[in-house]
């Protein structure tokens, strides 16, 4: 199955009583199945999965899957830190039917995961689990990066298909890219770096910024795909200030916000992430402005 | 309360099968209420606590307390990355009995959470807390420290009585004993500082080294208690050394070892932390021969 | 004056003695006069210019100046901690008919110097230059990296012409490119993200690995060019399993260790610079062996 | 030659034109030759001397000699990046008669040189020294910091007696104790480690703080060597708020207005470092009057 293309790392919108809302969540994906939007990566970074319980996650994992066009690829979040508790997580995707397993790299005792930990890991992981297994390095929130080479050493694992690759460092990925097999699927996490990541070989990307603007993200690859690369290179431009904003300066209460300005349920993030300030929101809605008319028209809603 | 002293941040055994030991537990804990360690702690970095369900986390909450010794301090570790996970926790050490909640810096957004959101979570849980809060500081495994000046503002707080900090940065540790009310309790976390920290006023220590090596790093306190400085000094060079081998370059799997050759029960960690290989434990071994002879005699059991 | 296409950083020779080899660099110039280089930077990072004496510098200087074919567009490093010495190296530059002046981010109080005294520091330098002023972020080097923001207050000043960006983080560079004029001539400057780096319109690169394999490095760009980017992005792999290779794991020696084998004239460099073991030139004519063979042909000497 | 106790980092007045005043060096030297202060560092980091011709150096180094009371140990500030001229710095100290040679550790090419790089660069100017060298490490400026075992191979180099370890990491200052023979002496170089430093071994500190606060410094060390560990340790608390203001947030500029303020000859920095704000100035006497009466009394001139 190919991974092409822009998925957005979806949010979990939460009710007003600070519960998930699995309804404000279904009205999202239907916006988002009209768009170009290649699939959805559901418990990602983005979806405060680590703030969620397991009935919540539950929850979310079942929404986006019952609701989702029938074209649309489906990815799950599944990492833990334990690799016992990883494992149970992708069974669970594989049988309420994700087609993929997203599993980060696991963190909290980094100065003692030594690349064979790693390796050990998503080795035990792919062999258990029913669906394939897509790596996820996220050096920016779990302080460890996939070395390229270990990265490599994985793709000869049959269950492994590819990898999120968050990190940003594009020397890293360009010789992870030269490294790994053809049929390596390589996706990057930050929309700063899609359409120099495509130049030289990754598939797509996954990104926290597809949620807010699903068709500037989704038009950019798709203008790249079709050779016109120098509207490629101006929607990238448009997507590079917007990320920034958005995502780099508000973070996730950011990218809920401009959710809620073009139609989409955002909301607040969960605490302890802080909702924004009424001086960030005014910075958002200046910033958007200037990035609204770039090529691609607003939200079809 | 006074919390001067060292407490051993406690290792979780687990069974042949892979299943946490409250019997293995149970042994450690009956053996350390025979020293001069001034409590436990329960759940913390080093007791694999981020491997652990919510149920095998219950179950050695409650083993530790019913075994400890009347004398003993109880310290819960509480901390969850969402502001509410972490208030369920702390209300659940209470209830068992714990005297004490030791509550991280939440850390998976850590670019996200500025200065406001650490001191609002932690002003959160205090308020909702019914037993004390310890802060708990621990880059090495978080990528999150705690300003001092972050930490004098949570001092004032009735609620919250000391602080963790594992940073190993005593520049940061003289500024905040220096600009923190004299009643607010600094325990230091890494066995290789607390000599100097005890000299500059902090109260005692949590250590993992503590589990392999209780009496002596009870000794170090008691020593410098009383005033043996050069004894104290000494004292603490050899548990520099061993603190190095057995923890910083063997990891959780290295006290473990330590514990089982001095008639505790350590055991293998839990998946993803690798089990020590054979040259590993020749190594500490050798270590540990060079180690034990130091002034306090080797384990009563 | 444009500063597109591959540049590199000249190395600088020594003879058995230790001293710098004023004719070993003239032949090297003569052999790159016959490749598609634009131009030459003399007292890079790679020209080991932080070992050498201002005698020594100025010798470089002049015998790259007088060897150089018309052509070829000539940027002197300039940058010295101080201002005030700054500025007489530039000075010094423009005198021997460079067009361009290389000027580093001061770095030895890293702390201390904030923004402002970066901002502060290149206005000076550019006011007082009689040639224009290439900004130069070398932040694996110096621990100091240029933010796209500052940069583009920068590009403001009618005498800062452009930057070479050595940090390899396509991010920031998406974002400086985008903020800052049309006009303001961005280069990279590690071999592994120029064809990247170009796609999204940086202007070129100055590479330590062009010192070795200039024909490579410089059809690379016109490959990319002429729009014939299948074959550029193979160049592109080529280049980075090399720059790794060569540059990240063995240093300027083993670049230096490749001209030998190329028919320049590298030689050992300088201490404290170690010289290579019979190990590393083994697994570099092992990696040149299979870079040799790819599109470009040979040295032409 | 014992160099327990405090010794000043010089800094270097500038003179209203910007040259070097080596009459204000004179007037400071003279001034300090009446404290408890060990001896002088000259040409160290807070001598700006990364910022200073090879003439100027010259002229620092003799005006010191020249005015330093007989008792008062000399040593002299000799890094510099490339073997060969670290060679010749040290050489001209020991003529104008230094008792040691104090060595930075090279680290422009932080990635390349490995740690054996480091250990032969230092051998080869031990070897050539015609006075005892004195490593120093500071990571905060340099970005490298030596290992503890590298340092204690070193230490068994006849000509190689100490290290300034400005880290600030204890854990590794207690392993470098621990690990190197006591005859090898081991001065600190952040105030707020003093005494914590002090308590495990160390000599003493070489410290920027001593150029303005040189009784306040010297005081502390007396405290601790007289076992007077209560008011010690106080005066450790005052240097540390002092530090904090004074060097880590003001920098080199702060140390100076600090001097101007009490008798010294401070002045301004050297460009690119900028002179203070006066909203820094306000904030530095806020707090210097709260530090004064600490104690030891006013400047004594």
């Amino acid at each position: 199955m190919d991974f092409s293309g822009v998925f957005p790392a979806l949010t979990t919108p939460f009710a007003a009583d600070g519960s998930v809302s699995l309804s404000d969540l279904k009205h999202n994906i239907l916006l988002y199945n009209k768009t170009d939007l290649a699939g959805y990566v559901a418990l990602g970074s983005t979806g405060e999965s680590v703030l969620l319980t397991q009935t919540e996650m539950e929850g979310v994992l079942i929404t986006v899957k019952e609701n989702a066009a029938k074209e649309k690829k489906l990815i799950a979040g599944c990492g833990a830190e334990s690799t016992a508790a990883t494992i149970e997580r992708v069974k669970r995707a594989a049988e309420i039917g994700y087609h993929v397993a997203l599993v980060k790299t696991p963190y909290y005792y980094k100065p003692i995961y030594k690349a064979e930990a790693q390796i050990a890991h998503f080795r035990r992981v792919a062999d258990a689990s029913p669906i394939p297994v897509m790596l996820y390095s996220v050096p920016i929130f779990t302080g460890v990066a996939l070395d390229p080479s270990d990265v490599a050493t994985l793709s000869e694992h049959p269950n492994i298909m590819g990898i999120k690759d968050s990190s940003g460092n594009i020397p890293a990925l360009a010789e992870m890219i030269a490294i790994t097999p053809p049929g390596f699927q390589i996706l990057v996490g930050s929309a700063a770096t899609v359409y120099p990541s495509l130049t030289i070989g990754a598939r797509g990307a996954i990104l926290a910024l597809a949620c807010a603007l699903p068709e500037k993200c989704a038009a950019l690859y798709q203008l790249y795909r079709h050779g016109q690369l120098e509207l490629a290179r101006e929607m990238q431009n448009v997507l590079v200030r917007a990320s920034k904003t958005f995502m780099s300066e508000m973070g996730i209460a950011g990218i809920k916000f401009v959710m809620d300005q073009r139609g989409y349920s955002g909301g607040d993030p969960r605490l302890p992430l802080l909702p924004l300030e009424e001086w960030h929101k005014k910075r958002i809605i200046g910033v958007l402005a200037s990035v609204e008319p770039a090529a691609v028209g607003a939200c079809s809603s």
